[in-house]
C-alpha cells in the first residue's frame, strides 16, 4: 500500500466489548464477515478490518457510541455505502466502524424552500426517488449511489458540478457528533448566513475526522421542464476542450458535458453493447425550457463543428437519455473489465480549464508506455478528469506500474496550479500529494485536528499525517 | 454600545513603536485623524481608534508586521474600505489597523479559466471596470464600493446572489498571513477540490480573526450577451413573494430580484428623483441570450399578473437599467435621509423563503410601533432582507428604541430556523444571536480561535466572547 500511514493498533479490550455489548446488543457485530465488509474498499488498498462494528440507528446512538470510544480511545471510523475511492472510510487502526446506513430517513422536505433533511446513511438514488413527485432533484452525481453523509464527508461532486457545484454548494447545514459527544447543527436552514465560521464547509470534506454527520440539509433544484442529451466525437482533445470554453463564454448553462478519451469509448461500447465511433467524444446534457434547450443546442452544435466535432447526436427521450447516462455511469466497469477479472484503481486530479488538453495529452502519451490498459474519463466544464486502471491481480509489478504513472500523473496536476484529487478525497492515497500541493496549509489543517480531535481517535491515519 | 465586548487595552509600549517606525516609515501612521479614520465605521457603532496604522504594500509587510506585533502582544486588525455594517473593522482593543487599500494590483486575469487573482485592498468596482473589456465580471455587489478582502472576510453577497452565490462560492482560493505569520495559500485554482480541509471557506466569513487575507482568487462569469431589468408593483407582500419562488420552481434563473417595502420605495423616489407607486415593489434583472431573456420576462410578468403584480415595466436600454440600480444601491442612504441630519443602523436577516413573507410582515407590525422611521429591502431570492433605521442623533432614546426593534427581528427570524446575519456579519452587532443561533456550535468556533491565534490578537472582540 502506497502513501499509508503505518498501521499501529491495539483490539478492543474485553470491557469496552462488554460496554458496547450492552449499549448496542444486536448493532454491535463482531463477526469476520461483518468486518470485512466493512474493512474492504472498492479501491486497490488491502484489506483493514474494524474490530467491532456498530450499526447506528440515531443520532443519540452515535453520541453514545463516542463517549464510549473517546472514554477508552478506541478509534471510531463512519462508514456509509462503502464506495469511496481513496480508501476513506477504512478503519486502518482498527476501532469500531460506525455504519450510518439504516440511518436513511428522509426527515424534511420544504419544497417551497427548495432543500430537505435527511439523516446521513439516506442513498443519493433514493433520495430522488423520494422528490421526484415533488418536481424537485438534487443534483449531485458521483456516479456511485453512495449515501449522503458519505459525499458530504468526501466532497464528492460528479456530472452536475458545472452547473449545480459540489457538495461544498449543496449541504446547507450538518448535524455533527462532536468528538466531545456533543451534538452541534453547523447553520441555520435560511439560503446564506455570515454568522460566524463557515463550520459546514469545514465538515463537508474532513472525510470524519472532525466528527460524524449524522444529518444533512441539503439544497434541491426543480426539474427543468426539458432535459436534452447529446454525443459528439472531436478530432481532436483541443477542439472537444475548446467547444466547452466557448460555451462556457457564451454562457450556455452547460448542465452536464463529460469528456471520454478513445480507450473510454471502447470500454463502454464493449461493456454497455453502444456503438459509438472510437475517438475522444463529448457527453451533454442540456437543462432548460424547450426553446431555451433548443437554443442551447444550436449554439453548441455551432461550435462543436467549429472545432473539429462530427455529427451532433442528440435527443429528447427520456430511454435514449437514461441509456447514455448509464453508459457512463457504467464507464469505470467498462474500463476494469477491458481485462476479464482485473482489478480497479481509480485517481483523479483537476486543473484550470485552460490546462486540461496538455494534462489530457501529456497523460495519455505516459499511459502509451505502459502495459496496464488504461482510460480517461472527466467533468471537462470543471477540468476535472479521471484515470481507471485495469490491473492484473497475478501481477504485483503492475501496481506499482500503476503508482508511478498515477505519481506522474499528479505531479503533473500540480505543476498546472491543479489539484491532487477534484471529487475522490485524500484518504490513504493522496496523502503525500496533499503537502506537495498546499505546504504549511496542512500545518494549519493539522492545528484544526488536534484542536478538535486531541486523541486523533476520529478516522484516525487519514487525510494527513499528525 | 450594545453587544460589544468591554474593551480592555494598553497603548503602544516605546519600544513597539520604534520597532514599526523602523520597519514601516512613511507608512506608520500616528495622527489623530489617521486613527479616527480608521477608528470608525459607517454604522452606529462608537470610535474605537487604533493606535497606530500601518499601510501594507505587499504580503511580506503583512509578515513582517504580524510577526512584530505577536512579539509585543499587540492586536491586529485588517482594514479594507471600512464600509462594513456591523463593526466589523473597529479595533476595539486597540493595536495596529492594518490598510490594505494600497494592495489594490490585478494579479492574474484567466479570461479562458474565468478566474483572476487580485490583492485584498483591490475594490470591486475598479475591478470590474478592469474585467469589462475581456467580456468578464465579477457579480457579487454588497451595495458599497468594499474591498475584495474585506467582502471575503465579511461573506458578503449582494443582489445578484441568487443566480451567482455570494463570497462563498466566488472565492477559489486566498492567500492568508497567519497568526504565526506564516504566508499559506487555500488552495489551488482548479475550481474544484477534495483535498483536506476546506481552508478558503473557513478564512472566508472569520473577519479578519483568524489571519489576515492579501490575495484573492476569484471566480468569475462571462458577461451576458442580454441584460434587462423589470419593475413591478404588488398588491401584497406574499404576492411579491409567490412570485419568485414560482419563477424558481418554472426555472427561471433570476439575476437579481430586490425586493422594497412602500416606505422604501418613497425614500427612493425622494432621494433618487423616481416616481414609483409606493407600494410593496419588485426590482428584476435577467441575464441571457436575448431570445431567453425574453422569454424569462414573458415568464415571469404571467405569473406577477396571476398574484396581484402591476404593470410590468421592463427596459433592455443600459441607462434606464443604470438609473433603476443605481437608485437600489443608493437605498440606503435615501432611507438614512427619510430625516434629515439623520444617523443609519442597518441590520440584516435571512431565513428561508417560505417564511419570508410573514418575517417581513411581522416585522412591519413591529416597526409600525416605533416613532423611528425605517424601510425594508432585500434579497428576495435568497430570503434576506434589511431593515434601515433613520436615527435622531439628538434622540439618544431613539437608539435603545431601534435596538430593541432590532432584538425583536432577529429573535423572530431565527424563530423561524433563520440567521440573524445573511450577509453583514457578526462583528460587534451580533454577537449575543450568534449564540443563540448556533449554540455549541460556537464552541467549536472559539476552539478553532484558540488554536490558530492563541494570544487573541487577530481582530479581537470580534464575532464572539472567548
Amino acid at each position: 500500500m502506497l502513501h499509508a500511514p503505518p498501521l499501529s493498533r491495539a483490539p478492543l479490550a474485553p470491557d469496552v466489548l462488554a460496554e458496547l455489548e450492552a449499549r448496542f446488543g444486536a448493532a454491535l457485530h463482531l463477526t469476520d464477515a461483518m468486518r470485512e465488509q466493512h474493512g474492504k474498499s472498492e479501491a486497490h488498498f488491502p484489506t483493514a478490518l474494524p474490530d467491532a462494528v456498530v450499526y447506528a440507528r440515531s443520532t443519540t446512538d452515535v453520541v453514545d457510541l463516542v463517549a464510549l470510544c473517546t472514554a477508552h480511545d478506541v478509534p471510531i471510523v463512519p462508514f456509509g455505502a462503502g464506495t469511496s475511492i481513496e480508501g476513506n472510510a477504512l478503519p486502518v487502526r482498527g476501532g469500531v466502524s460506525v455504519d450510518l446506513s439504516e440511518m436513511n430517513a428522509i426527515l424534511s422536505v420544504n419544497a417551497e424552500d427548495f432543500d430537505c433533511t435527511v439523516q446521513a446513511g439516506r442513498r443519493r438514488e433514493e433520495l430522488n426517488l423520494h422528490l421526484r413527485d415533488q418536481g424537485l432533484f438534487f443534483p449531485i452525481d458521483p456516479g456511485a449511489n453512495a449515501t449522503i453523509g458519505g459525499m458530504a464527508s468526501t466532497r464528492a461532486s460528479g456530472t452536475n458540478a458545472v452547473r449545480y457545484g459540489t457538495m461544498r454548494e449543496a449541504v446547507l447545514s450538518l448535524t455533527v457528533v462532536t468528538p466531545d459527544a456533543k451534538v452541534i447543527r453547523t447553520s441555520r436552514r435560511a439560503r446564506k448566513s455570515a454568522a460566524g465560521y463557515d463550520l459546514t464547509r469545514l465538515f463537508v470534506g474532513a472525510e470524519g475526522t472532525l466528527g460524524i454527520i449524522t444529518e444533512v440539509t441539503l439544497r434541491l433544484h426543480p426539474i427543468p421542464e426539458q432535459i436534452s442529451s447529446a454525443v459528439c466525437g472531436f478530432d481532436s482533445l483541443q477542439g472537444a476542450v475548446d467547444t466547452v470554453v466557448q460555451s462556457i463564454q457564451l454562457g450556455v448553462p452547460l448542465a452536464r458535458v463529460e469528456i471520454l478519451d478513445a480507450m473510454q469509448i471502447r470500454a463502454v461500447n464493449r461493456w454497455s453493447k453502444m456503438d459509438l465511433p472510437e475517438t475522444t467524444t463529448l457527453f451533454f446534457e442540456f437543462h432548460g425550457t424547450p426553446a431555451g434547450v433548443a437554443e442551447q443546442i444550436a449554439t453548441v452544435e455551432a461550435l462543436a463543428s467549429n472545432n473539429g466535432g462530427g455529427d451532433f447526436a442528440w435527443s429528447n427521450l427520456p430511454e435514449e437519455r437514461a441509456r447514455l447516462w448509464k453508459a457512463r455511469h457504467e464507464a469505470y466497469y467498462a474500463a476494469v473489465n477491458l481485462r476479464t477479472g482485473a482489478v480497479g484503481w481509480s485517481t483523479d486530479v483537476c486543473v484550470p480549464i485552460s490546462r486540461l488538453p496538455d494534462c489530457i495529452l501529456e497523460t495519455q502519451a505516459d499511459l502509451a508506455t505502459s502495459n496496464v490498459p488504461a482510460t480517461i474519463l472527466g467533468h471537462v466544464g470543471d477540468g476535472n478528469f479521471h484515470v481507471i486502471f485495469s490491473i492484473d491481480p497475478d501481477a504485483p509489478h503492475e501496481f506499482a506500474e500503476v503508482a508511478a504513472v498515477n505519481a506522474r500523473l499528479v505531479e503533473r496536476a500540480l505543476a498546472m496550479d491543479g489539484t491532487c484529487t477534484g471529487e475522490h478525497g485524500i484518504g490513504l492515497g493522496k496523502q503525500d500529494w496533499l503537502v506537495a500541493e498546499l505546504g504549511d496549509a496542512v500545518d494549519v489543517m493539522r492545528t484544526l485536528k488536534r484542536a478538535l480531535d486531541p486523541k486523533n481517535l476520529f478516522n484516525p491515519g487519514k487525510i494527513f499525517a499528525l
